[in-house]
């Protein structure tokens, strides 16, 4: 394909794209095709001779656009968004057409020194100190188990990463139980292993309980284990519940503990003043990931992550072979040496473009919408008969359920998860799921980038609907 | 930013990219910005209101380009290939409109069942056998971490992602002297520790010596350690050399040993039926990670994983919290459950675009010109006075040193990094270095997509010129 054939089909799908955007609620929000029903539509073989790319683009709109889950549609209300925006997308072709590789500060300046100035402006953004450095990862699983590594690299002396896992199956991690899966993933990885991951209690509100926490790790100091990492979480994945950070932070502080600060949803509330009682304490962390590819409008992957000690962390991933040397080593940020992956891509860039399209103002007042809009639909809901609250609503996350009079909480989790299964088939919003306390809890998250009020009241009705439909017909109370 | 906002950058975007495309050749390779210029040319403060989107690309082209290194540019020779193409450029612009999370069947059912279908084409192309499966990973280091990750396992009876490392520090590694780094970053991070990084010798060709492997196994089990998993590489990054599979896989089948196979780079030459030599022996192979985003014309990232185990693999990786429950498991691949990482890009879209675009036929002559090109090179540079080739040329790489008669290694060793860097100092040319048997080694790679006989020949003449000014001027022996 030359140039000029480029710019065709580049034309051809900047219109396509367009459209997407002016069109993306007519789509099912989430896919009702079967499984293998798209793999069957694609031929077993790969072809032999070159395709004219108009056919690429017709099996795209036919076959692919069909299995496609819409999370750019307003109507998303699923998990925690992947929010993309115009600009992001503009400067996602950017990073595609220069194909530049960021590994090391030579292999591409701009991406190296953009990538520091946009963790910088983030930090000011955010209320994030000053000293923090910052890295862009892939993902917070990426980045909290960086911060696992590096956690337990200073507990043991940086003897881990040398000469093998000092006090195997005796270093703890300590999370609550709502903390998210990733950190469970990581102490595998890492090889804590899976049963060294403390599960601390949670109070009525989800968030960790410090007396547990401290009980938790005084026992297993009287136990011989040593206490090596503590993750608090800012906005958990299943209520967007807030650990209390401070009481958290002095903890770990009194034990030597790393506290790690799982933010990345809650990160991008901290844009708003009125959100930053959430970091009270930070000067007891030692590291934070939080994602603007969820809620700040960036395409995935956009994590950023923030240590205090970045020297450590450099420590536990540098490796410095010969064709890796260069003349500027020690001057510059080599970030390949910041986490995992060796090959790393020109992402830096489509967060300039987000914030400066945007502007910190307008960014806040999104997010500030999508903040009232959880609250302005848990006042409804907890007004509404029938319906009731199950979490508090701290950020753009409601959990809840609906629960007629009379019915029992076997009864009432089997009713929702007909209800979100029922919603999702309609095609017109996507809902899903956690369970809390044995309950079976409906989440709707408020925070898709074209998100309006007019949407949330749609779904809203629609899930009210629904509910009344699905309970008269399961036989229960019809409260119409 | 609106869609017809988009629609405007979008198709300024377009031609922008369109008229790189032309012009890539006009850039410095290398960008000759100094640390801290681009940094400094940037706001220290986020932008409070909105700037329109001129602004951005106007300092695109002035502050960002002038720090880009061009990996695009048929000039680049250096490290190992990140190549794009046009239709991969526009799979990547859809890519970044859709924004799907790709982490679950669910989440977005076309991108798994595309990234499936992928990989049995790759399997085709390649000569893979069927029974292996595969996963996308954004890279070779994150791919080979899950090889070791999953041998580890497996040699500890999946006890130590769940009680924390069994057996720390006495399970061993395998690999040769020219590795790459990324095994040793993953041994520490795995908890293997680096110093259980077994580096066997390696012959006159540099691949590794399986006689000193066996040698060294014996000699770990005699002293008690356990020896886990060897990496053989297809395509060294250093010289490409490649190990010989059979003779090594006959000995880690001997004594249980994963066996996990490096083709980053060497296994894009596998389109070539003359090429399969490489994986003579695949039958002893349990995993093999291979990069079209090197050489395959397939954006990073892109990193193809086989594994044959793929329960053990899922096995290791696998959680499972009630947020991400759903209807479909089981019956479909979760990819999330095939790596660190829980979201994942849609990357399978643009090698869907890349393979049907050029189509196997198209692909494979222009891998075997890349190869041609590379021994074409290897025979000027082998004729020329005060030349000398300083490893075998299987792939796409030519090591190489300018040594006039009568100079030392040590004066050899400099006068060759100053013409390295004089080189790229030029902007005509990027080259990169490494170093073997203590030489320092001038490394060109012929394997840029755009890349013809006149850009190699162009370069030749250059190093051939440069090689002589620089040897005058030092003092040596002047050849000319």
């Amino acid at each position: 394909m030359d140039s000029n054939e480029f710019r065709r089909y580049g034309h051809e799908i900047v219109e396509w794209i367009a459209r997407y955007f002016e069109n993306v609620e007519q789509y099912p929000v989430k896919s009702r095709v079967k499984p293998g029903e798209v793999k069957n539509a694609l031929p077993d073989m790969p072809p032999s001779g070159s395709e004219p790319f108009d056919r690429f683009m017709h099996d795209f709109d036919e076959i692919i656009i069909p299995g496609i889950t819409h999370w750019q549609s307003p109507n998303f209300f699923a998990y925690f968004p992947a929010n993309s925006s115009p600009p992001s997308v503009l400067a996602e072709m950017l990073t595609a057409a220069l194909g530049a590789q960021c590994m090391l500060w030579e292999t591409s300046p701009a991406a190296a020194e953009l990538e520091e100035k946009m963790m910088e402006w983030l930090k000011v953004m955010t209320g994030i100190p000053p000293e923090f450095e910052g890295v862009i990862q892939d993902s917070a699983s990426s980045a909290t188990l960086a911060a696992l590594i590096t956690a337990r690299e200073k507990a043991t002396g940086f003897r881990s990463n040398r000469e093998g896992l000092s006090d195997a199956g005796k270093l703890r991690i300590y999370v609550s139980t709502q903390t998210h899966s990733s950190v469970e993933k990581g102490a595998g990885v890492a090889g804590f292993g899976r049963d060294n991951l403390v599960k601390v209690t949670v109070g009525n509100d989800f968030s960790m309980d410090p007396v547990a926490l401290e009980r938790a790790i005084e026992k297993d100091l009287a136990g011989g284990y040593i206490p090596c990492c503590a993750v608090a979480t800012l906005g958990t994945t299943g209520t967007t519940a807030v650990d209390p950070l401070r009481a958290i932070g002095e903890i770990c502080r009194k034990h030597g503990i790393w506290l790690h600060v799982d933010a990345a949803l809650g990160g991008t509330a901290l844009l708003l003043p009125e959100m930053r009682w959430m970091t009270d304490g930070i000067e007891y962390v030692d590291s934070l990931v939080f994602n603007p590819h969820k809620w700040m409008f960036t395409n995935f992957d956009c994590s950023a992550y923030f240590v205090r000690d970045a020297a450590s962390l450099i420590r536990s991933f540098e490796i410095l072979p010969e064709y890796l040397k260069t003349r500027t080593r020690g001057e510059v940020n080599d970030y390949r040496d910041w986490g995992i992956p060796l090959g790393r891509r020109f992402r830096a860039l489509k967060l300039w473009a987000v914030i400066r399209s945007y502007g910190v103002e307008q960014l806040q007042s999104m997010i500030r919408e999508h903040i009232r809009l959880a609250k302005m639909l848990a006042g409804l809901i907890s007004t509404e008969k029938g319906f009731e609250l199950l979490a508090p609503v701290p950020l753009n996350t409601v959990c809840f359920r609906y629960r007629p009079a009379g019915m029992n909480d076997e009864e009432a989790n089997h009713l929702n998860e007909k209800i979100n299964h029922a919603l999702n088939d309609t095609g017109k919003i996507y809902l899903t799921h956690t369970k809390a306390d044995g309950k079976y809890v409906l989440r709707m998250v408020t925070a898709q980038t074209n998100l309006t009020e007019t949407h949330v009241l749609k779904a809203w009705e629609l899930i009210r609907e629904m509910a009344s439909a699905l309970s008269s017909q399961d036989g229960a109370v019809n409260i119409d």
